[in-house]
C-alpha cells in the first residue's frame, strides 16, 4: 500500500531534457506523446469503466490537507473548511519517458477518462473552492493524478460539555458511491504524520480554531449486502478559550464577586436591593447571548451553562435573604419607632400624666423585642454569608476540577 | 412487495471468484461482460424509458435514511435534513454471474439508462450533499441500484403549542414527477424498524432534536384524473428543552418569586418600585427573544407565550397594586405629617395659646383617619398578596398540566 | 377555453386493460407506441418551435397552486412561496389508445420536444423545490402535461399601514419571454375555487400566514410594440397578529397603564423619576425592535409605529412634567425649609432678638407664599393629568378605529 | 443612432393575416419561413461569429428597467434590484412578412446565434430572476430582440454623509467581454424619459428606497490598448427617512430634552444622577445599533453619528458637572452640618461651658463659608446651563443646516 | 517576461482600415480570416491540449484587479472580493493584419481552444460576478485574451491585535492546477504601481476598508515531486476605524472618566452604587458587542479587547471599594448613632441618674473610635483615588504606545 510512495521518492521525476535541446524536437515528441496515449481523438467515449485491464480492486490513493476551518456552527452541529484534495489512481497508460524527450507527465481533460466516484458521507455541501479544472495530470507509470479545492460543509457530532475549553473530533469519510470493496479500495497517500504537518503549513486561517491533527484510518461499511471500503479522516481541532473568558466567565464571576461584597453595603439604604436587581439583570442578558452560541441538549449541559445559571440562582438567593433581613431589619425598627412615637407622644403627655412607669416598662420590653427581631436577622445574614461562600467554593471548585481534567 | 428484500438476504452474493484466480482472465470477463450489457456503446441512446419488457407498473424501492437534522426553521416551518437515499429498481439487463468470474455487480454511468424521477412534495430545496455520483450499480439479476446523499429543506406543518417540550412530526413525501399509479409504484425496501435503527446509528449530529422514529406509509394522490403513488415517511423528532428551561422558564419563574417576595419590602421605601421595574423589563427583554424563535400563530398561542406574557401582567397589575398601597400610605402619612406639623406648630405657639383643647381633639381625630387610611392600605396588600399567590398557584398548575399532559 | 377542462372529466381516462391481459403482448403495445410516436429516436432535434400545424395562437393551460409560504420579508418587499405548477398545452402527438392495449398516457423527455417559455414577470429567485423531472407526460388526445415544484421568491408591494392587522395582496404574473398574444396565449386550467380549495388542502405550512385566496385574470401587455397574454394569480394572505399583540402592543400599553398611574406615587419620593425614566427605556427598546421588522417608508407611517411612538412621547411629556411639579414643589419647600432654619437660627439666636415680630410675620408670608408654589404645582398635577387622560382615549379611540375600520 | 426607434414607431408591425384566412395555410407558412430562415437544421453551429456582414461595428441597443429594488446594502455598499433587461442586435435574417402570410416575428432558440457577450462592470452576482428563455424573438427586418429578468447585485459608492436623508446614484455599467469599440457598439433603445417611466410603473417594491430616475449615458474605457463602447445607466435612489426620524433622531432628541430638563431636578436629590446615567444608557444603545447600519468611514463621517455621539457627549459633561455641583453642595452641607453638630453637641454642652462666645461666632465664620460654597455651586450650575443651552441651539442650528442644505 | 508588454506598447494596435473602405469588402476580410484561422469549423476537437507548438513552459499573463471590497469578515478569516482578472497567452494562431483589411483582433468562442487552468489557492468560493463571457479576443500576434470579472471569497489570515487600526495583507495566489513549472509559467502583464493604480481607479466601493496597494510576487510550490509556478498578489488593505473610535473607545473611555468623577459623590449618598454598577453594566453591553465582531484567539487579544475588559475591571474593582469605604463609614456612623441613642436615651433618663460621668467619658472614646473608622475610610478612599488614577495614566499610556507605534 505504501509502496507506491517510497516508488513515488526514489525514481524522483528525472525531468530531463538532456536529449532534447532543441525546442521544435520537443514540440514534435509532445504531439507523438499525445498520440500515443490516444488523447487526440476527436469522438470522447461515452461511457467509463472502472480500469478492468488488472486485477481488481482498483486502488484510489488520497491526500486530504484541511487548509483552512471557516465556521463551526454548534447550533447545526456542522463543520465549513477548505480542504485540497489529491486523488491519484492507477490506470493503463504508460510510456517510456525517454523516447520521448523526457517528458514525464502529461495533463489531459478528465471528460476522456474514467474518475473515482467518491463521496463523502458527512458533507451536507461541496463546492468548488476555486473553478473545477478540467485537467488530470497523467503520470509515465501508470498513475492519474487529480487535485481540487473543496469547501466542504459536514455534519459533525460535536460535544459542547466542556465549552469554550473543548476540542472537537470531526469525520470526513471517503467512500465509492457504488463500488464495493472487491471493485475500489480507498487508501492514504502520505502518512498521518505528513498530513498534519503539510495542513498546518498550508492553514490560511487564524481564527477560533486551532488544527491539532489529522488522522486517516481504514474502515468499512455495508452497503446492500456487500461490504465498502471506507478512508476516514479525523480532524481534532481545539477551540482557543481567551475571548470568551474575558468576555463571559471573568465579567459572571465579577457579578459574583460584588454580589458576596454587597452584605458589606447597609441593609437598611435602598441601594442595596436595586444593586443586586441590576446584577442579577446584567447575569441574565449574559445567559441568553449564551443561548445564541449553545444548542441545546438533553444529555449533559455545558459546563458554562450551568455555571453561568448557578451564579444568576446564587444571586437570587442571596436577593431572597436580603429581602427577608430587611424585613426582619424593618420590623424590628418599626416596633421601635412605634415605642419611640409613643415615647415622644409620652413625652408630649408629659404634662398630664407624669407617672406612667408601666409605660416605659413596656418601652423597655419592645426595645428587647425590636432587639431580638434586629438579632435574628443579623444571625442570618451572618449564617447565609457563610453558607453562601462555602457553596460559591464548593461549586467553583467542583467545576473547575469538571472544567480542566475531564 | 416484500418478497424481493428476502430473496436478498436467501442469496446473499456469493463474490466468489473460485474458477477465475488469474487476473488476465478476470479483466477479459469484465470486458466481455461489458460488452454482453451494451455498456460499451459510444452513441449513448438519447431518449429513455421506462423498462416496457415487463408487466406494469414498474416497481420502485426507496429507502430513506435521515442522517442529520441541520436546521428547524420555526418560524419559515421547514426542516433541513441530510438524508441518504437508497433507489432500486427493475431493468431488463440480467446475467449468469458464474458465466463471468463470478461478477455479480457491475457500475455503470446514469446517463445511459432510465432513471424513476421521483421528486419530494415538500421539498422547498433539494440539494446533492456531496457531488452527484455519475454512475449507479447494476445487479446481476435485473436490478439498478443508486445511492445518493441529500440536503433536503422541506416544508413541515409544525405545532408550537408545547414548545418547548414539542415533538414535531415532519412529512417527506416521494412520488413520481409523471407517472400514474398504473405505471410506477413506490415502494419501501426495508421494514420501518430498520430504517429507524440504521437511521440513528447513522446518525450525526447531536444538535437540539432527538430523532425519534421514521415511518413510511403508502398513500396515494390525484394528478389530474388519474391515480399517482405515494410513499411518505413520518419523520418524527423530540426538542431537547434543557437549555430552554434553564435561560428562559427558570429566569422567569425566579422574577415571579422575587416580585412575590418584594411584599415584604418597607412598602415606604423607595426600592420597591424600582425594584419591580426592574423585573418587568427584564422579562419583556426575554418576551422580545422569544419573539425571534417563534412565529405568530392566531389558533393556539404557544403555553411558553402565555407563560411569559401572565407572569408579564401579573407583575404589572403587583405593580399598580404597590403604586395604590403607597399612595394610600402617603396619604396617611401625608395626613399625619400635616396633623403633626400642625402638632408642632401647636408647640411653637405654645406660649400663645396653650388652651387649645378642640386642637388636641382633632388631633386624635385626624390621627385616626391616617391610621385609618393606612388600616385600609394594609388590608388591600395583604389581600392581594393572597389573591396573587392563589392566582399563581392556579395558574401554574394548570399551565403544568397542559404542558406535560396535552 | 374551458371546454378542454370539461372534456377531461367527461372522458376520464377509462385506464381499461381489458383486451391486454398478459404482460409481454403490453410490453409489445407499449415499445409500438413508442415508435409510432417517434420517441425512440437517437438523434433529437436541437430545434425546437411552436406547434406550428394548427391555427395560432397555442393555448397554454397552467394551474398554479401555492404549497407554502416560506417567508415574507417586509424590509426587501419580497414573498418566498413553494408552488406546485402544472402546465399543459396543445401538440400534434395523438393516438387511438384502444389500438394500443388501453394506454393513455405516455412519458416523454423533455428535451424533445418544444416546451413553453413562460417565465414570472415578479420574480427575484426561481428555483425548483425538488430535482426537475426530466419528463413531461403525453396524453392520447394531444395534450402534453409538465408538473413542476418550485421555490419562488418574487417582489411584491406590501402595505404595512395596518400592520399587524394586514392583509396583503401578492402577484404572480406568467407570460410567455418572447411571444405575442397572437402566437402563444396562457389560460387557467381550473377555475379560481377550485385552485383556492387544493392550494389550501396542499398547504403545509402553519406559519404565520394565513392564505385567503387565489385568484386567476388575465391581462395583457406590451412588448416593444406588439401584446403579450399575461396570467396574473393574486395571491391574498392575512396575517396572524397574536404574538405581536402579545409581544408589543399589549407591553406598550401596560407601559403606558403604568405611566398614568405613576402620578399617585409621591411627587417627593425619589422613585417617580427613575420608574417612569424606565418605563420610557423599556418603550425605546421595543421601538428599536420595531425597526428591525419595519421598512422604513415616506408615504404612509404604520400605525404600530404612531402607537409606539406617540406612546413614547407622552410618556416623555409625562416626565417633563414631573420635572416641572417637582421643581415647583421643591422650590416651596425650600422656601419653607428657609423659614424653618430661619425659624430654627432664630431660636437660636433667640438670647439675641427676642422681640423679632416682623420676623414672624415674614414666617406666614413666606409660609403663604411656599404654600402658593405647592398650591400651583398640584393644580398644573391635575390638570395635566385630565389632560393626559382625555389625550390618551382620543388617540386610542382614533387609532383603534382607523385600525379595525380601515 | 435613434432612427432606428422612429422606424419602429412608424412601421408598427401590421400583424396581418388577411390573405391567410385558413390555419394549414397558416401552419404552411410557419414551415416555409423556418425553412427559409434555416431553423430547422439539425446541426447547430458551434462556433458563433459577429454578424460580419454589414458595415462592422456591430450596432446593439438595450434598455434597462428597473423593476423592483431588493435591498441597499450600506456596509458591503452593494445594491440588489431586479431589472428588466432588453437586448436587440441587428442580424442578416430578413424575410418579406407578406410573402409568409404577414408573419413578422418568429421565435427561435438562442444556442443558433451569436448573441452580445454584454456584462456589467459593478456585477457581483448576476441571476436569472426567473428561468432563462431558450427563445430570442427575431422580427422580419434583421433585427434579434431577446428579455430578460435579471437579479443583479451591484457594486455601488455610497455616501452616507446625510443618511437618513440621502440620495445614492449607482451605476450599471455595460459593455462588451472583449469587443473594441470598432467591433460593437452599444446605445439605448428608448431615451431617458421613457425608462424612467416606465421603470416608475414597472415598480413592483414599495420599500425604503423611491426611485428618483433613470438616465442612460455613452462612454468609453481602454481595455489593453483598444477602446470600449460603455453605456452607464444612473439609477437615482432616495431613501425614505421617516422611520429613522421617528426611531432614532427624535428619541435621541427626546434624552436631550429630558437632560436640559434635569437641571431642575433637585440636586441633592438622589434621583438627577442616575435619571442622567439612564439617559446616557440610552442613547449609547442607540450609539450602537446606529453601529449596525453604518459602515466605518474615515472621510466624512455620517451627520447622524455625529449628532448622535455630540448628543452622548454632552449629557456626559452635564453628569459631571452635575457631580462637580453636588460635591460642592455637599462640602456646603458638610461644613454646615459640621457646624451643626458642633453646635447641637455644644448644647449639650451647655451645662458646662455656656460662655463658649468664639464658638458661635466660628458658627457664623463657617456658616458664611459653607453658603460661599453654595453660591458658587449655584453659579457653576447657572453659568453652565446658559452655556448648555448655547451650545445645543448653535450645534443644532449648524447641523440641521448641513443636514438640508448640504 | 515583461518585453512582450513594451511590445504591445510599441505597435499600439493600427486598427487602420485604411484600404478596405467599402463595407462589403470588409465582411469579406472578415470571413476570410475566420477560415483563414479555422475558426468557422463545426466539430469542435473536444480535447485540447497545451500550445506544444513551441518551447515550453507556456507563458501565461495575468492582471488582477481589485475592483471592489464587499467584504471583511473576521470571524470567519474571509475576504469577499469583485475583481477583475485579464489573462493572456500565447497561441499559433498569427496572421498578417495588413493583409485582413486592417482586423487585428477577432473574438472567438472559448470552447475551441486550450485555455489556462488558474486557480486560485485561497479561494473559498469563485463566482462569476456577472455572466462568464464565451468568447476571448485574438490578436494578430499570437496572443488570447480573456476577460473575467470574479466575485472572490479567500481565506485571509488576519491578524486583529491592533483593531480597529488594523492593516491586513490578504494573498490571492494563482496557480495551474495540474501543470508544472516546466510546462506552465504565470506571470504578472501590468507592473505592480500600474496595478495598485488602475485598482484605486476602478475602485467601486468606499466602506470601511481602503486599499493600500497589490502587489505581485513570483514563488513556487511543491505538488508531488515537481515545482509549480505561483503568483502571488498581495493585497494590502486599511481599516477606517472612525465609526468603533466614536461607537467603541470614546463611550468606554467616558464611562472611565464618570466613574473617575463619581469619586466625589457623597458616600453616604444612595446614588454612588447605582451610578457605578449602571456604568458596569453599559460597558458589559458593549463588551458582548465587541464579542460579536472579534473572533477568539489564544495568542494575542486584540488591544481593543484589552481595552474595554481592563476599563470594565477597574470600574469594578473601583465598585468594591466603594463598598468598603461605605461599609466603614457605616460602621463609624452606626457606632456614633448608637453613642448617639445612648446619649438621647440618657436624655431620657436624665431624671433618674444625672451623675452618669463614666457614660459620658465612654460617649467620647466611642465618639473618638467611630471618628477613627471615618478617618480610615477617608484615607483608603484617597490613597485608592490616587492609585487609581496612577493605574489609568499608566494604563493608556502603554496602550496607546502599542496601538500607535506597533
Amino acid at each position: 500500500m505504501y509502496l507506491l510512495m517510497f516508488a513515488f521518492a526514489s525514481i524522483g521525476w528525472v525531468s530531463a531534457f538532456t536529449n532534447c535541446e532543441e525546442s521544435t524536437v520537443y514540440g514534435t515528441a509532445y504531439k507523438a506523446l499525445f498520440e500515443h496515449l490516444g488523447l487526440n481523438k476527436t469522438d470522447v467515449p461515452k461511457t467509463h469503466q472502472l480500469p478492468y485491464f488488472m486485477d481488481p480492486p482498483t486502488e484510489v490513493y488520497v491526500d486530504l490537507y484541511v487548509t483552512s476551518i471557516i465556521e463551526v456552527n454548534e447550533k447545526a452541529q456542522s463543520l465549513s473548511t477548505q480542504v485540497k484534495m489529491m486523488t491519484a489512481w492507477i490506470n493503463n497508460m504508460e510510456w517510456q519517458y525517454d523516447q520521448f524527450c523526457g517528458i514525464d507527465a502529461v495533463p489531459a481533460t478528465k471528460d476522456m477518462f474514467w474518475t473515482p466516484d467518491i463521496i463523502i458521507k458527512e458533507s451536507i455541501k461541496t463546492e468548488f473552492g476555486t473553478k473545477e479544472s478540467p485537467y488530470l495530470q497523467l503520470l509515465w507509470w501508470d498513475l492519474s493524478v487529480s487535485v481540487d479545492i473543496l469547501a466542504l460543509t459536514t455534519a459533525c457530532k460535536m460535544d459542547l460539555y466542556r465549552f469554550p475549553f473543548d476540542t472537537q473530533i470531526c469525520n470526513i469519510t471517503l467512500h465509492s458511491a457504488v463500488h464495493s470493496i472487491d471493485e475500489l479500495t480507498i487508501d492514504p497517500f502520505s502518512d498521518n504524520k505528513n498530513i498534519t504537518h503539510e495542513s498546518k503549513e498550508f492553514f490560511q486561517a487564524q481564527g477560533e480554531w486551532e488544527l491539532l491533527s489529522i488522522d486517516a484510518s481504514k474502515s468499512n461499511a455495508t452497503l446492500l449486502d456487500y461490504l465498502q471500503d471506507l478512508l476516514i479522516y479525523k480532524i481534532t481541532i481545539k477551540r482557543r478559550p481567551l475571548l470568551y473568558v474575558i468576555n463571559i466567565i471573568i465579567p459572571v464571576f465579577f457579578f459574583l464577586v460584588l454580589d458576596v461584597m454587597s452584605f458589606f453595603i447597609d441593609a437598611s439604604g435602598a441601594d442595596k436591593l436595586s444593586f443586586k436587581v441590576t446584577l442579577l439583570l446584567s447575569i441574565s442578558v449574559l445567559l441568553l447571548i449564551l443561548n445564541d452560541t449553545l444548542p441545546s441538549t438533553a444529555n449533559a449541559i455545558p459546563l458554562i451553562g450551568i455555571y453561568c445559571s448557578v451564579i444568576f440562582s446564587l444571586i437570587g438567593f442571596s436577593i431572597l435573604e436580603t429581602i427577608l433581613v430587611s424585613f426582619l431589619m424593618a420590623k424590628g425598627a418599626e416596633k421601635r419607632s412605634v415605642e419611640n412615637t409613643a415615647a415622644v407622644s409620652g413625652r408630649d403627655d408629659i404634662v398630664r400624666d407624669l407617672h406612667n412607669s408601666p409605660d416605659s416598662v413596656r418601652d423597655q420590653n419592645g426595645m428587647q423585642r425590636s432587639l431580638c427581631w434586629i438579632r435574628v436577622a443579623r444571625i442570618i445574614d451572618v449564617t447565609f454569608l457563610v453558607l453562601y461562600l462555602m457553596t460559591i467554593i464548593v461549586f467553583l471548585t467542583m467545576l473547575g476540577k469538571s472544567w480542566v481534567s475531564y
